[in-house]
């Protein structure tokens, strides 16, 4: 794919991009989250070309998100997460966490999270690593890192 | 712009993914949430072409994830995020936490959060709204919502 390299930008949320930056990964990879380990059963779910899929699958196995584990005695493979993948699904619960916010129908949210637990159905709550307090982006300052290019300008 | 339609997808991911689902909209919002509100501030540092970025404002001004604000007697304007917009950056510092862990270079993270509250720089740690306990992706089960249009599958 001839594209502007985000993975080469000094920018956490591009390299991520570079990783899942179109539609059809974040939800591929939500389908193999479910269960849905199997290339014709995502295939069908999503209503994606076989084309599109295998190549967004390759892909993701190039990126260490996902990995092949054969299933029969034809060289036949299922897709799993590996840790690097399961990582991941974190932003999508947070994004699963906005859509029910902002863009969900009078029917409710889509999907929910029974947290192992408590054994409630929950939403991420994001709390600051340091003191326990919520942290929104409303919450912070934004300050260069050590692996910053350009330091951001204040606003 | 011609492609499936992933907001009429029963997924709060997917519909997400409609609003921001290609690797420009959320660095253009990352610019805006670190203080470059004008057009040629964010052009000039993602590199990226007018007229694309034109096209890009004008769909999250449409989603009502940015705002418009005039700023000289000219009708020129500056892009804000609304707090639908700013409620979004939640993901972005979602996607900064898995790309520092698993993509930052040796340099270390390019970006930092201080948290208000304790003045600490510091990352999302997720927790579980009701018990108040980590919440991961390997933490849940995820179940069918009110919404669904399928169940998904057990693994």
């Amino acid at each position: 794919m001839q594209r502007t390299q985000f993975g080469d930008m000094a920018c956490s949320i591009a390299r991520t991009l570079d990783v899942m930056g179109e539609p059809w990964s974040p939800l591929i990879l939500r389908d193999i989250w479910v269960g849905m380990h199997r290339f014709d059963q995502i295939q069908t779910d999503l209503g994606i070309s076989r084309k599109v899929l295998t190549e967004r699958l390759n892909h993701l196995v190039g990126q260490g998100i996902l990995e092949r584990r054969p299933y029969d005695a034809r060289p036949r493979f299922e897709y799993h997460l590996t840790p690097k993948g399961l990582d991941l699904m974190e932003v999508l619960m947070v994004m699963v966490r906005w859509g029910d916010r902002w863009l969900a129908g009078p029917a409710g949210p889509p999907v929910l999270y029974r947290h192992h637990a408590c054994g409630n159905a929950s939403h991420v709550d994001p709390r600051c690593s340091e003191c326990g307090k919520p942290m929104h982006p409303q919450d912070v300052d934004v300050l260069a890192g050590p692996g910053a290019a350009t330091l951001p300008k204040p606003s």
